[in-house]
């Protein structure tokens, strides 16, 4: 790879605790001179929190936010000098490689589609997660662009996915599952069996159907699926976790022996929880459009936001796009 | 409720542990002399395991088994002297007021659907999983019927589930949630609008949507959405559960202030382990049919197949399948 400096733009403005954890981030990052980090978003605020800051992080006026809740594609249409939307020109003009966004899922998914726009061979893009398993990690797409889709769709996220893990995570021939409710190829709704039988016929690495059951134990390394059924599933994992670290709390709280022993146990407990953390994880790709687009989580900290921006300059050295257009065009 | 003596066929040869934990849990259940139980299945394999039996125990002949990977209408529909079938007849002639199987979910339905017969208020059955929250239980249905569902259907979802837990766990005013992406109504797909519309102009009980992660904290009563997703949940709940136990043992087992924490803990762990495992729950009803379905778990243990003949014979006495009658032809 190349020391060629990249250039990232990163929405300021967008994030449960922007602009705070955003700034820390571009901070953190900004330490690598191969990189150059441009906030997007409201001048003076950006400045009053940084009063001295490094020559390769610049500062780009954009006079409006897209709240956490509005109408994704209303929303881009709407603001244009919204920190994301400006965001997102500076990467169609090129004028900056890459774009990381931790603001609202669908307005990102919209102006990746929208602004910077869609790869010709790609009919939907696509956004893919990763979570952690027992193995290690897996790409769950679709994470948030599509809650309704037809089964060519889930083709081409498999095809998405399968570019990402090879190039990013370096995975040469990475296994595909589809999300569905039994592993006999007859088994789903519409939309699985159909899809079940596009994947058997044209995907190397498509080993049939993974259960929620089998997500937890990584038997796959990508799991494809709409986003109704991606989003159901990846929120469910979070609160599971949380919720059996809570109950675990709680039990602890009532008995001497208890707390002695969780005491004992804290340091892994730890481990595991930031494991299960996806605010540990720096971004989710939005994959099939025409520029590196990473969205972090709503809740992201600035070592989030940080591995973000890393990682969206990663996608931009490896030729993510690139590769991306020529498999799916090919 | 009264002590009129209850009959309940149990599909002795439906289970992976079939027949000896399904003896095994007609024993433990006919303890209570209220319950008469009919066991159905191969009978010289039945009067092998059980040399000798109570009174109330009854043994009914059915030369064939449903398999756990068959496909569930033909099965039903050809295999009419399974011990699926010949159960679902007893109930359909009178002979039983509830069946119980640990067998193959989606035949089990069908049995329910075409031998003991949809309620004409009814346009779907659905299946009611209770799964374990922070807070007690809630009830998720669709859990096995319809893969792909239209938004009344949920409807018909949310009214039952809501009639079973006012019925059988004395809850007065059941909460409903619709499982979706996100808190606002016009999140979701297709499906999930529209049946957040019908559910809001006509279920008292109707909170709004409930997303993945709010599942483990129990926000609602009750938790609607189609098969499919459910599915998922489901199976993605018991997964992260196994997982997160099996990577704590792991931890555990790697240092030795670990081990003793985890000694000290261990009575605890239990209690947690064996709240979020479904085995240890007695079974899921098929609702919307002309009698008491229950559905264990494929895996279920004698004490569940006994909290399942408990279950399915509270059913009949407390007239859950005349109040859904009522109340959806009302």
């Amino acid at each position: 790879m190349s020391d060629k400096i990249i250039t990232v733009a990163v929405d300021a403005m967008g994030g449960d605790d922007a602009p705070d954890e955003n700034i820390a981030g571009a901070l953190l990052a900004a330490e690598d001179q191969t990189l150059r980090i441009v906030l997007v978003g409201d001048t003076d605020i950006i400045r009053s929190k940084l009063a001295t800051h490094p020559e390769n992080i610049l500062i780009k006026q954009a006079g409006e936010v897209v709240g956490m809740h509005e109408s994704p594609v209303q929303a881009v249409k709407r603001k244009t000098d919204s920190s994301l939307v400006v965001g997102a020109n500076l990467v169609k003009s090129g004028q900056a490689d890459a774009l990381l966004s931790a603001g609202n899922t669908g307005a990102c998914a919209a102006a990746g589609l929208l602004v910077v726009g869609r790869l010709g061979a790609v009919s939907r893009p696509a956004i893919g997660t990763l979570f952690p398993t027992r193995r290690g990690f897996s790409l769950l797409l679709d994470a948030g662009a599509n809650a309704d889709c037809k089964p060519e769709n889930l083709l081409e996220f498999a095809r998405m996915g399968s570019l990402y893990m090879q190039r990013m995570l370096e995975i040469p021939e990475p296994t595909i599952g589809l999300l569905n409710i039994g592993e006999e190829s007859s088994k789903g709704n519409f939309l699985s069996q159909r899809a079940h039988d596009l994947l058997q016929q044209t995907e190397d690495g498509f080993t049939g159907n993974v259960e929620g059951r089998d997500l937890p134990e990584g038997r796959t390394d990508i799991v494809v699926c709409d986003w109704f059924t991606g989003n159901i599933a990846l929120k469910l994992m979070e609160g599971i976790a949380h919720s059996i670290f809570e109950e675990m709390k709680e039990m602890v709280d009532s008995s001497l022996s208890a707390k002695v022993g969780a005491a004992l146990l804290f340091s892994r407990f730890k481990e595991l929880k930031a494991k299960l953390n996806p605010e540990s994880y720096g971004g989710s790709p939005l994959l099939g459009v025409k520029g590196v687009v990473m969205i972090a989580h709503g809740r992201a900290s600035a070592i989030a936001i940080a591995n973000g921006i890393r990682c969206a300059a990663d996608a931009v050295r490896r030729g993510l796009v690139e590769q991306i257009e020529a498999d799916l065009a090919g």
